[in-house]
């Protein structure tokens, strides 16, 4: 028997069903290619029946030449009419996708209080949309919605609606929990004689986690003859979610021997689920099996002293084999530890016994504790690193800022900004307009500075983002900007974080351009133009 | 055979090792009270051979006269010495509790690795110590360690280990998952084991969610044979957590039949969860089965228009059973019926078959594809369903807006808002500071609009959250804003999106002012005062 498994993504299509999740066009892209890499098997990108965005994502993601199969989300035609005029079925098909998940009921009370049609009906409902997209040379995903609660209702029925949608040429058959009620034994049972019923299509399985239970029912169902998974990255989707495939997956491969994703894709599984989580703007719990940062975090005493002995000794995995690590979180050694081997990579040389080291350690920590977040901010880091090595030589220092922003009715807002620097002794004063008040202060930072180092002219900040940390305070609250930019060659990470938005974005604008400046004095291709470039800008 | 379940909370002992996770006395104490209205039947306080913040909760919640059983957690005896002189077993019985918990290792590689001692020394400890608590009158819970990775590396020892805690006279036998990384046929198999060997005593399971599957383990262990099982409150605990006995309990006694709560004690499961994550200051995800904000929150267009016919359609329990309600979500994917309804909700006569009807419709859907999101901003949906069928009376319409941030070298960031509006004909002028340029905005705000509208003087707001919609362009990028706005009674959400943070927290801003007055005009409790109050403000 093959212990090949596949692995169907809908992040983008059920995920966004969860709430408080909303893509864009872009972000769908994104994560589009990122789940391409980890190597899933399909990826479900939305319902081009139903909105223009969906739409204009099928278009875009064929340009993206990705490995995995893009499905097409819809449902069987409506009732009493033709599959051939449906135009969701159509839409289907437009879309340029290259298989179709299409959505039928299974479950005796479904058909009657939601479709309010006939049983024989649904089942032709199902037959003739199948056909119809199978004639087009769609491979087709049947998913038989409510199958366990209409197994459990009318086995006979659900059974034959199975058994209808093989008939007509569906390459899988998927059974649903859709209301995430069922139990892992119910599963198991269920999932079993329906394998031994199915002849050509092979079977898939598609839960939520109504009850906590979709990762335990997806692996039942594989174990029972299921040879696909339906779920979504970290468990998004409607309610309470679907199986979450970052916890899916390892199971099944490295603990029941599956073969699902290849060892270095897997190890790709902690940065992509925390990637999707960040594209996702969704805080990531901390706790999150196998790919959460506490998932190897150890705090109890016993259990620290221990895992120093031998890691197998409180660690069911190693957390290398799906990208996460070990962390110890009462000890005092690990996080200088961790710093130590972060400015090596940097090529700093910080010696561990010596008491700047100590000062930058104990500031990086007092930073964390303020909200600053260095993981996703590396250049951030190395500025701090450096300085506190003495490699730092400031190029400029700050002496104000001023930022307005004007609205009248009927007008558009206006912003500008205001920036008072000194470079090289010289205070230069500078102002600029932005479409918004932390690209007028980019502008203005970047005007002063442009006459003087050049070199500054490729760089451009490429993301942008405001997390609020402490939501109790409302407005009075913290908030972190996080800013990435990039140049011809490189792109960099700076955070800043303040009770003012302005002056936190401030803070990552500002050391964007110190690491500019960092990297270009030590490439030495920068050219400094003491006094000729001054009278270009409005200081 | 008994379908009674016993119920052994350790939110306030294993709950606390997860990291993030820290509580007072004072906090545990609160806790253990809900726990015990909620019905638990063991409440695990904490270790007294620890620290002195765990005797002293031993100490006070004697005091409280709680009908759960209140235990103490420590090891067995050290190795090669004596029960009798053990100082950690001497302050389980000195903490007064009624019940123990002593943990064993039951995994022959732990006793070599981390006890560093033999097996048959390790099965004297378990022996000796256990006798020992019995002869001085405690009920004693023996957890076995790892024991499931201990029975699958050498069997006979793990099931010696149980046999000799048994004949020490322990009154429950607790298999644990210690490492969270059994699958739930293993626990299944093994457990079935086990109790076709145990006689006398009762066995416990404590399983963790190392794999996403606690839930799911400890009830494979209640189905074969186990009568107790240990968890926490929304599943805190080391690394991953423990499992959820929200999610266990319901499931247990709705789904299989078991006797867990009373059906009273289950409806107080929703609101104890949210409780001990506000005691604990944990943010609790709105996905969280069963007792989270969403776990009967519906947003597919096909899902809500099912479930107005028949909540059965797409809810595997009535949420009121745990003491949660249905909630219906407006957003992209939905159709025309999700809005209906909502308009119902809120008391607006749409009906679905008129232009204004279909107007407003197709203007939230482009709203929402500009980046709007309505379903976390009901106040801003209702204000549009409102105009939309001419029942909203403007009291204040937008003149100008300026806002300014400056900052200079040494000193605080400052922010001033300016803003001018019309109200009944007159324009008022207001400035006000704040601690960021929201807030500023905010507080020029409701000084234009309080000396017309007291009322607004009790409301405030308690929420702010921004998201970056689209990165591509960073700064250039939109924004959206949601705010969450508070007065005596109620609160409520609203939406502002623009390329501009500070015109998206101004559109919401206002919005939530608009509909705080909405609801104060609907109350008729507000004060209108023409021209008295006007002379206060700085206009």
């Amino acid at each position: 028997m093959s212990k090949a498994i596949s692995i169907f993504d809908t992040t983008l299509r059920d995920g966004t069903q969860g709430e408080g999740i909303s893509l864009s066009v872009d972000d769908k892209l994104k994560i589009a290619k990122r789940l391409d890499q980890l190597g899933v098997h399909y990826i479900e990108g939305g319902i081009p029946g139903s909105n223009n965005k969906d739409i204009e994502f099928f278009n875009r993601v064929k340009q993206l030449g990705l490995s995995a199969k893009i499905t097409a989300f819809g449902s069987t035609r409506r009732k009493d009419s033709n599959a051939e005029h449906d135009s969701n079925l159509n839409s289907l098909i437009q879309s340029g996708a290259q298989a179709a998940t299409l959505v039928g009921k299974s479950w005796d009370f479904h058909v009657h209080t939601a479709l309010q049609t006939s049983l024989d009906e649904n089942l032709a409902m199902i037959y003739d949309s199948i056909a119809y997209l199978k004639r087009q040379g769609l491979e087709v995903i049947f998913d038989a919605e409510h199958f366990f609660d209409g197994y459990k209702n009318n086995p006979a029925y659900a059974l034959s609606v199975l058994r209808k949608a093989e008939e007509a040429g569906a390459d899988w058959l998927t059974m649903c929990d859709t209301n995430g009620g069922s139990l892992p034994h119910e599963v198991h049972d269920i999932v079993t004689v329906v394998a031994g019923q199915v002849t050509s299509a092979r079977l898939g399985i598609h839960t939520h986690n109504d009850c906590e239970l979709a990762v335990a029912n997806a692996i039942s169902a594989v174990r029972a003859g299921a040879k696909q998974i339906q779920g979504t990255m970290n468990g998004y989707g409607e309610r309470c979610g679907n199986a979450n495939l970052c916890s899916v997956i390892p199971s099944l491969q490295l603990k029941l021997g599956y073969n699902v994703l290849e060892p270095d894709q897997l190890k790709q599984l902690t940065s992509t689920a925390r990637y999707v989580s960040e594209i996702a703007n969704v805080h990531m719990p901390i706790n999150q099996p196998y790919v959460g940062s506490s998932a190897f975090a150890h705090k109890g005493g016993i259990h620290v002293s221990a895992i120093l002995r031998d890691s197998r000794t409180y660690e069911h995995i190693a957390p290398e084999t799906v990208g996460n690590h070990q962390r110890i979180l009462v000890s005092e050694l690990a996080g200088q530890s961790n710093i130590l081997s972060k400015a090596q990579e940097m090529g700093i040389e910080l010696s561990s016994d010596n008491d700047s080291t100590r000062d930058v350690i104990s500031k990086i920590k007092d930073l964390e504790h303020e909200g600053y977040q260095f993981e996703g901010a590396d250049a951030s880091l190395e500025l701090l690193l450096r300085q506190a090595n003495g490699e730092l030589k400031e190029l400029f220092t700050f002496e104000s800022f001023k930022m307005l922003v004007e609205k009248t009715a009927g007008n558009h807002v206006v912003s500008e900004a205001f920036v008072k620097l000194n470079i090289d002794g010289t205070s230069v004063y500078t102002a600029a307009e932005g479409n918004g008040p932390v690209n007028a202060l980019d502008n203005a930072l970047r005007k002063a500075l442009i006459s003087y180092y050049p070199g500054l002219q490729n760089m451009h900040l490429s993301d942008y983002k405001v997390r609020v940390l402490d939501d109790k305070d409302a407005t009075a609250s913290k908030v972190r900007v996080l800013i990435e930019s990039t140049d011809v060659t490189n792109s960099w990470n700076t955070v800043g974080v303040s009770s003012n938005v302005i002056e936190a974005s401030w803070e990552a604008l500002v050391d964007s351009l110190r690491y500019a400046l960092l990297r270009q004095t030590k490439r030495a291709d920068y050219e400094e133009i003491p006094s000729a470039g001054r009278g270009l800008n409005n200081h």
